[in-house]
Parts: structure tokens; C-alpha cells; sequence
């Protein structure tokens, strides 16, 4: 470990940042965390594992799965919701694809647009695909995960990110203490852990719709795994990695990182904050969906009678998803316009409305290019003005405060096992979505995590 | 592909250097590199193979290799200097390790100190792993994954680098780019594959000192190797990833790339700049070995002689390699102060003085605690001008212009042949170092690159 050298060239002033949120991980007692932040947990996975089973037949995944097939690797741990075996890294990172993919997993919205699930479940699957794991530890592990994931986004990436992808970049961090925390390192392992998650940090806003928009969170996951196995067997990393002069905090922010990272750690808990999306595309753009459906459902209109839309938005709303021609299904979940198109059309958004094909619809192009959008920095993210002028004359209006989804109005549990089934049912038939529904609720009873994996896996084979 | 955003986005005004390198590195034609530059690629590759033959049996690999059998992966590639089998993505990680954990790897050390074929070799090596690779097509795609890798770190690092381990974040796209080009990509793939290297581009000078360091280059191989075969199955990314607004070099550098990232493309080669270490260690510190090893030589007084060590370097040795108190022997590596102290000491640097043991020595520690290191602007980083004062009163000095091993001093083949012979015949017995050596020379002649696969895994098993 670098302590000597570490000392010497800072004079040991700063908060050893890394190392703190080490032995944070590793001397965490479940008893304490309480129910509240519990039950958050428990809905995010119900949330990611819907997520992941309805993502897991998208060409993304398929075409990863043949790359990795062509690497010659094999083994044989379970894929959420598709029948193939893989070494367990590399099912880690083919379920962080699969949960990415539809853009429709859990949010930490507090500073950043964090996902924090998509690299952090996958790692642990991967662990628990090595020995066996009760539900509670998954459970406990995967709230210590989205802890450091979380901190470190919100603390570092709030402000100034000149395009970092930020789940890819403090991903890693989160998959490597929560599988460490599995993997039981000691405080020592757990600080190399984080520095080698910190060496692997990677990700870029560029990738958005594109298939590196998911691969970058699946790859994250893989490296966090990597990561706390590493440290396992004591393979050495820098001891000050993220708060260090050449470390993660200042290289990818230009920063040096805040004490207050630390602060109220094991009071608060971050997935405390998490929030799920109605929607299967980019959140910031949830907010003009909710009034478009609200504005329809109101007034009854049809598509052809509208003239003009106009949006006010949050500047990041256009800054993220401000694509007025998206060409790919990908890409329209990056298109704020295309969004509000599809909800005024239909009356609805659903996931399968993201595909190429209706992309390319005339319906929806025509009243996607009516769409006219303005960044108002008064308006949070999860808020929108939503005004249209109609054939008729009358020009309606729609303010949104809070976004369905958004943490000040929750989807609720039943709005989770409703998307839940949404997504699930197709993919494994309703006897058995219902069945993986239940393990996941119940998922701090079960003895082993293997159980809710194996029910994760279609029990009949299709194509694709 | 993104083109239509893009389009949109920025008036298409920016050169399209994603695509400009993919293009280049398709369409390469082997018949059109000249014959000084395919043999420094051979130079290269001999001085590579050694570095990773004498490393392979690191510490640092066996805990490497230790933590991927718990991952539960397998497969059937050929590790440099071991017996072990895995799968080729893990074989590249391992062997990328192998060759940059003695800090003894080539070095392009134009603007920033590269070590391209850390990341480049592994990835080929792992491609020729799953299908019949022959020596020319092989050396053909090293010299083009350097060319990448090479002109990103030159044109993109060579100034107000906030501590990114430039092999790391280029090195994923050359062995994209390597990879890429033994699988056969077409130009849109290829743009993908360099794409899939860019979200994935990370690592940390803060790991210097430590196992990550050489775990880095390690990782940007397999990361690089990924790419190419995500690519190859048409997995998608973004059009602009190196150029886009939150694209690589934005993002990692917080400026725009310029187009002469992309000047005299296959007209020079980076490669031709490519440098050979004589001593395991920061190449920073080797002109102060240098202008040590001649004063010992030259006036022949024992280390107990010297008062004191006056060091003038460039200041950015001070800042890579400035570490007064190495604590392992990692450390050492960069510490020029230890490696004036083992100059001093012993009138000769090897590779095997840079271990734990030796860090701790009382002769060494006590030499090294008389070293004073001045930073000198006026110094190039192949420069040095150490003195001496001794205790008989005299004031010795030598002025090193530029180290040995540097591009104006550079090792000749048969330096590079002792290089191998002392690094290979401990591992593998003098009669295979003999034959691997010969193999090496001769890579373009080699029908399938397997040969020599098979030559570099020793025959006689032993325990490490």
C-alpha cells in the first residue's frame, strides 16, 4: 500500500476518503438499516429484475451474447430471462445490458441521473453464481453498493460534467463494494477494491442512443466484479484512489473531493431516494409525457387536430434528449419530442413503443415535427410546460410539477408489480412471472439467491 | 449510427476522426510500410515478448490469475511464460499484466510515455487465440494498433494531463484498432469498435506504485478486444466518439481534438518512434542511471564514498518518479532516488533489484537518503546531470545529453537480443529462450502466429 508516499507528498491533510468508504462497507450492520430503506431496496429490484427479464430479448443483448460467444469464453451461471450459460463475469455483464437496455431502470435523480441497479445487481449475481448467498445478504450488499455509487455521483458529478456517463463512471465503485461486501474483504481489501474500480472508470454521454448507452453500465458492473475479486487475493491498489492528486475525484473533475462525500454516512441511505420510471425512456423527459397524457386525456383531441406543440423544459432536458431526429429506437428515448409525440398519438407510452420501425412512422414524424422546444432554467427536471394550439383555435396548457415516477410522486408498490408484469409476463409466461414477481418481494427471505435466478430463466426456449 | 444527430447537432464542421482512423487502419495495405518500420514493429514485439516472459511470474499475475479462477471462468488460450489455460479476453488481461509489471515495456515517449504494446499485443494475441492469425498479418495489425493508440496519446495527452495513465485511456483504442483489423471489420464496424474502446477508456496515475499499474494496461487490452468483437456482430456506438461534444477527447482532456490528430496518416509511422527500456523501471529516471553508471565506471569509488548525490532532472520526472521512500518494490520503480542508490551500488540496474527485499536494504536506504532531486525547465526528460561529492572532497559530474535506450540512443538489436536472453532464459532454459527468440525475429515468416504462442509457454512446470 502506498501509505509512506501518501504521507509524505500531501502531509496527510486530506480526509482518506476512499478508505472511509471502505471500512463504511465492510463494518455496516443490516439490523441497523431500517425498514423504510429496506422495503426501497426490495422495490428496486422487483424493479431492475422487470427491467432486465423485458430487456434481456432486445438485439443489443443478442448480438453481445454472440460477440461473447465468438471470445470462446464459458461457464455456467444463469442469464436473467434468457436460457444461455455464461462465465459469471461475463453474465454480469450481459445482465447489466439486458437491465439498461429499455432505459427504463431505477433513477437516483437527487443531483445526477444516476442508475445505479444496472452495474451493481449484476455484480452480485455474478458472486452469488460462485458459492451460495442468502437473500438477506444480497439484500444488505446491494444497499451498500447504491450507497457508494450514489455518493460518489452526487458528490462529484452535481455539477460541471463535461459529458461523463455517470452511471458508468461511479458504477463500477457501487458493484465493487457490494460484491466485496459478499466476498467479505477486509477493510485493507476494500480500499484496493474501490482503487481498482477507480482505474476502470469509464463512460461517455456520447453513447446515448446508441447500444454503448447500456453496454457502458453492463461493462461497469464487470469491472466492480473484477475489482473486489482482485482485492480478494490482496492484489494491491493506490490507497488514496479517489481522493489522491492523480485520483479519480480530481483527473475526471478537475476537483479535489469534499469531506462532505462522508457525511451522515449510515443514517441517510441513498437508495432511499431511488425512484422508477413509468416511462422506458430517458427520465428527463417524463415530466412532458405526464402533461401530454394529461392534456389528452382532459380534452379528447386526436393527433390532427393539433398545430403546434410547445415544451418548456429543464435546460437538461434538451441538453439530454433533445433530439428532434432521432433515427433508431435508441435514439428516440433521447428525443424529448419524440416522447411527447408518441404520448399525443396513442394516449399511452409503452416500452415497445421504442423501436425502429415507429421511428420512422409518418403519424409520428409529422406530429414529432411540430414540436417546439425551450429550455427554461426555472423548471427542475422532473417538471414541464406542455401548451399546444389546436385546429380549433384553443390553445391548452398543462404545468407539471412533479412527474409521475419522480420522488415527490412515486409510482407505488402496485404500480411496480403492474410495470412488472408488463415486461415479464411476455418473455415467461404469467404463471411464472407471477411466481419471480413473489420471489422478489419476498427476496430477504430466501436462503439462496440461486432460487429467484433460476426463476428468472425461461423455462421454454424461443428465438432470438 | 448517430449520423443524423450529429449532423444536426454540430453543422457537420468538425472532421470526422472517428471515422478517419477507422478508415485508415481497413485500409491499410502491408505491401506500403516500409521495411525500417516493420522492423522496429519486430523489435518491438522481441522486446515484448520478453518483458513478458520475465514477468510472467509476478506476484502480481499469480494474483491476477487466482482471482479469474474464482470468477469460474475457462477456456483454451495460451498464456506468455505460463502453463495455465483461459479464456482469450483473460488471457489478454493476464498477459497484459505480464508485460508491464516489470516496467520494462517499450516506450513511444514522443509527447507523453506511452507504452503502446502493453494493450496492443495482448488483443491480437487473444484474436489469434480462436482462429488462425499468420505472422505478417499479425505484425501488419500491431503496427496499426500503435499507430492509434500512439497518435490519441500524442495528439490528445501531450499537455495538461490531469494524471491519466495514458496507456490506459489510448491504449483500449489500439487494440480495437488491432484487433479490429485481424477480424476483418468494415469501415462502419470499425468506427463502432473504436467507439466501444472510447466509453470504456479509463485509468489513474495514482496507480503508480502498485499492482493497478500494470493491471491497467492489462484491462485497455481486454477492453480494446471486447470492442473489436461487439463490432464485428455490428454492436452499435456513437459516430462521433473521439470528436463528439461529449465525446473522448472533450471529455478526458476538456478540449477539442484537432484535425492533425490525423496528418500524414500512412506516411510515418509512431511506431518507428517506438523505444526500448534497459532498465526495469520509470523511464523518467534512466538518464540519472545513465550519468550514474558512467561516473562509477569512469572514477570507480564505492558507494561508502559518496557524501552526498546532487540530481538535476526534468521536472516531470520528479512528478512520475519522485517518490523519496518506496515502500515495495513497485514503488522503486518510481523513485529515482532508489535507482541512483542501486546504480551507485552495484554499477548495474537489473530487473530483479526492483523487489520488496531490496526497497528495505540498509546500504540502499542509506544511499538514497543522500540523494537531492532538483527539477531543472531547461532538462528534457531523457536528460540528467548528476553530481557527486565525495569524501575525499572532490566534486564529480556527469551531463547524460540522452539516456541510454532513449530514441537518440537507442538500443541496438543485439541489446535488445541480451535484453530477452536475460529476461527469458531463467523461465524457460536456455535452449527455449534460444528458439522463442528466433521465432520472434522471424515473426513474418510464421504461417500462424500459434507457433510462437506455443513457444513462449514453458515446458517444465514450476511453482509460483
Amino acid at each position: 500500500m502506498k501509505t509512506s508516499a501518501a504521507a509524505e507528498t500531501e502531509g496527510g491533510q486530506f480526509t482518506a476518503i476512499t478508505r472511509e468508504l471502505g471500512r463504511f462497507v465492510i463494518a455496516s450492520d443490516y439490523a441497523r438499516i431500517g425498514e423504510r430503506v429496506r422495503h426501497e431496496a426490495v422495490r428496486s429490484l422487483v424493479n431492475w429484475v422487470a427491467c432486465s427479464v423485458g430487456g434481456s430479448r432486445h438485439e443489443t443483448v443478442a448480438i453481445a451474447l454472440k460477440a461473447l460467444s465468438d471470445l470462446g469464453g464459458a461457464g455456467n451461471a444463469a442469464l436473467i430471462g434468457r436460457p444461455e450459460r455464461l462465465a459469471p463475469a461475463d453474465a454480469a455483464l450481459i445482465n447489466g445490458i439486458s437491465s439498461a437496455v429499455l432505459d427504463y431502470d431505477s433513477t437516483q435523480a437527487r443531483f445526477t441521473n444516476i442508475h445505479p441497479s444496472g452495474p451493481v445487481v449484476p455484480a452480485l449475481l455474478a458472486v452469488a453464481a460462485t458459492r451460495p448467498v442468502s437473500g438477506k445478504d444480497f439484500l444488505h450488499a446491494y444497499i451498500l453498493g447504491v450507497e457508494i455509487a450514489c455518493r460518489l455521483a452526487n458528490g462529484l458529478f452535481h455539477e460541471g460534467n463535461p459529458g461523463w456517463h455517470v452511471t458508468g463512471v461511479c458504477g463500477g465503485f457501487g458493484a465493487a463494494a457490494a460484491a466485496g461486501r459478499l466476498l467479505g474483504l477486509t477493510e485493507d481489501q476494500m480500499t484496493f477494491a474501490l482503487g481498482i474500480a477507480a482505474t476502470q472508470a469509464g463512460g461517455l454521454r456520447e453513447m446515448y442512443g446508441t447500444m454503448c448507452k447500456s453496454f457502458t453500465p453492463g461493462r461497469a458492473g464487470q469491472n466492480g466484479l473484477l475489482a473486489a475479486m482482485l482485492a480478494a487475493h490482496n492484489f494491491s491498489s493506490a490507497e488514496r484512489a479517489i481522493e489522491g492528486d492523480a485520483g479519480f475525484a480530481r483527473v475526471l473533475t478537475g476537483r479535489s473531493p469534499s469531506a462532505s462525500l462522508l457525511a451522515g454516512l449510515g443514517g441517510e441511505y441513498e437508495v432511499s431516494a431511488n425512484t422508477y420510471k413509468p416511462f422506458a425512456c430517458a427520465i428527463v423527459t417524463h415530466a412532458v409525457i405526464d402533461g401530454c397524457l394529461r392534456l389528452r386525456k382532459a380534452h379528447g383531441f386526436v393527433a390532427d387536430e393539433i398545430l403546434q406543440i410547445g415544451l418548456k423544459v429543464a435546460p437538461v432536458t434538451v441538453k439530454l434528449a433533445g433530439n428532434s431526429r432521432p433515427a433508431t429506437g435508441l435514439e428516440a428515448k433521447f428525443s424529448v419530442q419524440h416522447s411527447a409525440a408518441l404520448a399525443l398519438l396513442n394516449g399511452k407510452v409503452s416500452y415497445r413503443d421504442f423501436v425502429d420501425w415507429k421511428v420512422g412512422n409518418q403519424q409520428i414524424a409529422s406530429l414529432r415535427e411540430r414540436v417546439i422546444v425551450e429550455a427554461d432554467p426555472s423548471l427542475a427536471k422532473d417538471q414541464a410546460v406542455v401548451s399546444m394550439r389546436l385546429r380549433s383555435g384553443e390553445t391548452i396548457t398543462e404545468t407539471v410539477m412533479h412527474a409521475l415516477g419522480s420522488l415527490r410522486n412515486p409510482m407505488s408498490d402496485l404500480d411496480i408489480e403492474g410495470k412488472f408484469m408488463d415486461l415479464v409476463v411476455e418473455p415467461l409466461g404469467e404463471e411464472q412471472a407471477r411466481a419471480l414477481a413473489n420471489l422478489c418481494w419476498d427476496i430477504a427471505e430466501l436462503k439462496d439467491i440461486d432460487t429467484l435466478l433460476t426463476a428468472a430463466v425461461p423455462r421454454i426456449a424461443y428465438d432470438g
